[in-house]
């Protein structure tokens, strides 16, 4: 248990200190203030070696990894990101590993102005669960339950790189270094789209992180608003590293079937769309319009230009996540 | 990942529903609301199979177990217990297992009033991570920081049953079936000192739970108080199945040094005892004094009767928690 001590180094006094924290790691408990006229928002979500990440990832972007995918969800419901509290299971403890490790979860959160209030080391197999809070004003928070038929449909940013950088992994895919690089840095580095999320309060209908993959989560946006949507696939934008890489058919598994980039897919009325765009795009967040909300019952049409896109016909159903 | 969608089922839905919850399980995130004058207390607490607890624990006290530790973190601050989020890794999803640990889950949840808010379900060795929340009236909170020489240090209950019952089944002691039994369930299922954590408020200047030892313990207020203490250990409180099962110096390292009891270890000033001890009692938790705060440097003076009792003597660094 000694070596487990030697975390706290890693953690206590390191990053950020937030004037809201009262206690923060070092007692039973941490101890926080909330402002007035906000709610609390909570997710977790545990990454395990093997499972959600390679074992040989390294320690800076699983750090980074494990707080960015958290932050992702706290965006998707319109929140600041306040504290997270982190759950280190590892086989052993290894300072150069925790340097980095820790150095990747600092980072990180310090850009987004969040403290670590705590957690718990122990030692197993190597897993991470991070437990974020953040706050949101009362009543503003987005959810997965309000898009209407007619509202449009858009994602914050390009999709496909991060799922495409494992297959180029799994499948020792003919990738140019250059371009792979860059795929794998979105994989390893997601940015969680917290300020776009913000920005998305009082405009959008709904919204949702795409940590499933496009379609996996349009669905829940349709399941939780009973409404069916239609997808223009070839509007999804994607980054020129993955055109460089892959062409064709080929690209349609990555881009409406893996879920890994963390952008955001949100639902937006007609009347704000203008608005939306102009304050987005003010951000610096060139969010692109994908399709539209449609009257029905949780069904997803895609088209391709003019043709309908059968998403079973194109492989999509063996790239479903939870394998990578 | 489909078998782990069937998990949903064991949580979303199940329990008890509060009415600070604005948005339960089924977003990105969690929404609640916390009270007027209050501070979020925080915890984490994760369990590994084969290292905080045997592989073949039943699943119904896993699932106490996992939540019982967090409470008890916060009681250990005064704070009432509110919401829990559960990150649950499992080699595989089966129906019998899951409904047994969910049932524990969901008991202890109910009995403390706590709602299970959220988590997150995933593939890999079997691991629980809890993230415990809770409120305290602001500036309430009790810490591990505020003991003052002259303090009289308590224990909310027998100590050394849990511990006792790990090592009876590590090295096969040859313990009565029926002590035994009340061992083990002392070890499978604590009662985290919800109740007494929030009476201790306003009363004692310190408080911890005791989870790594009472010695291990009692350093951490002894640390954080700049204070030193005397322990009277023949004054600790033991339970019929203990008294019966071990006897002689075999005893200390099981009272001293292991924490599985989930008791609090809490200091109280001479003016506030007799008001704490009558409170405390009129909840039926029969606190026993076991000790004094002396001024120094974070030492402790263990005695026995009118001996010097010593702690490395009596085989105490063996069982330093960690491995249980």
């Amino acid at each position: 248990m000694q070596e487990f001590e030697l975390i706290n180094r890693y953690f206590k006094g390191r990053g950020i200190t937030r004037r809201d924290v009262n206690l923060g790691i070092g007692d039973d408990c941490a101890l926080v203030s909330i402002p007035e006229n906000s709610q609390l928002a909570i997710t977790t979500d545990t990454m395990v070696a093997g499972v959600h990440f390679f074992e040989d990832m390294s320690p800076r972007a699983l750090g980074h990894r494990a707080i960015a995918v958290n932050l992702s969800d706290l965006a998707a419901m319109g929140a600041e990101p306040a504290w997270v509290s982190v759950a280190l299971t590892l086989p052993k403890a290894e300072v150069e590993w925790l340097e980095e490790f820790t150095a990747g979860m600092h980072e990180i959160a310090e850009y987004f102005n969040v403290q670590i209030i705590g957690g718990d080391t122990t030692q197993g197999p190597l897993t991470v669960t991070v437990c974020a809070k953040g706050t949101v004003p009362t009543g503003k928070a987005l959810t997965r339950g309000g898009a209407k038929p007619g509202d449009w449909i858009y994602v914050t940013g390009p999709l496909g790189d991060a799922g495409l950088a494992i297959e180029a992994r799994k499948q020792h895919l003919d990738i140019a270094p250059e371009w792979l690089k860059k795929l794998t840095t979105k994989l390893e580095y997601p940015t969680p789209r917290v300020a776009a999320g913000q920005v998305l309060r009082g405009y959008a209908s709904s919204a949702i992180d795409i940590s499933d993959g496009l379609l996996a989560d349009l669905q829940h946006i349709l399941d939780m608003s009973l409404v069916s949507a239609t997808i223009h696939a070839d509007k999804i934008p994607t980054s020129e590293a993955f055109r460089q890489s892959i062409e064709g058919e080929a690209k349609w598994p990555y881009v409406l079937g893996y879920g890994d980039d963390y952008e955001l897919l949100y639902t937006v009325p007609e009347n704000h769309k203008a608005m939306l765009d102009n304050r987005l795009s003010q951000y610096g967040i060139e969010a692109v319009c994908i399709g539209q909300i449609r009257g029905g019952e949780g069904k997803v049409e895609v088209l391709n230009g003019e043709d309908k896109l059968d998403v079973a016909q194109v492989g999509f159903e063996h790239f479903i996540q939870g394998d990578a």
